[in-house]
């Protein structure tokens, strides 16, 4: 059996990572500026996205944001979390998770959030999160 | 009648912002390293600070931390908020979110989150937010 391996995301990913992400939110690839959404995204220097790779094809992509807070506290925030739907019930996404809690770990956080679906909570209580408040969002215009 | 202004933090405003913090989340300020917690803060180039200045004090903070998507996105995130509870019921905080709303708007943010306590939820509908999905959050050791 295939393992999962994880490694940080580079520019020649940008097509694969970008259509997987069409699973999670559809968006007009041929909208995108890979250039200019390559180098705006690296210059986010607290983020840190990694790419899961299986049977040599990008089937998992992830980010954990990290913000260094005024008082000197790190908090984490996982974002943007996909699983191809063709390689799903592996637990891959299990993995995928907590690769990026260790990453958070290793820069210092105190406690990472994310937000989810009322569905996914199951999921994420199997990484060791607990529901926590209320996520609220405002769409701009 | 006072107006509130606002105006980005600054290094000499840390002690303040950092007692009106424990409002918040109590820790003990004694342990803060300001030096280090300061050149850590202003790393995060993705980060925006405010302070909101009514009476000449330092009655309000709070931050958006703006994410560059690999697809090129752009997405904000409200943390911190908190208004002196010595000026509470003037719509302090009403304009802090609004602040750090026009703040995100300009640096390009297509959606904006936050995560806040249910009995929060009124006030951030004022300010057009919408619940939304679930907060979870894990605390490392």
């Amino acid at each position: 059996m295939s393992e999962i391996s994880f490694r940080n995301v580079e520019e020649t990913d940008m097509e694969e990572v970008s259509s997987l992400l069409n699973q999670l939110k559809k968006i007009d690839l041929n909208k995108i500026d890979y250039k200019e959404a390559w180098s705006n995204f690296i210059s986010n220097t607290g983020s840190n996205s990694i790419v899961g790779v299986y049977n040599k094809k990008i089937v998992a992509y992830g980010s954990i944001v990290v913000e260094n807070k005024i008082r000197g506290e790190v908090a984490g925030h996982i974002e943007d979390i996909v699983v191809d739907t063709g390689v799903r019930g592996k637990m891959l996404g299990v993995k995928l998770v907590k690769e990026l809690v260790e990453i958070g770990k290793n820069l210092g956080c105190y406690r990472i959030t994310l937000f989810c679906e009322k569905k996914l909570i199951k999921f994420y209580e199997r990484n060791g999160f607990k529901v926590n408040n209320v996520i609220m969002k405002k769409y701009l215009n």
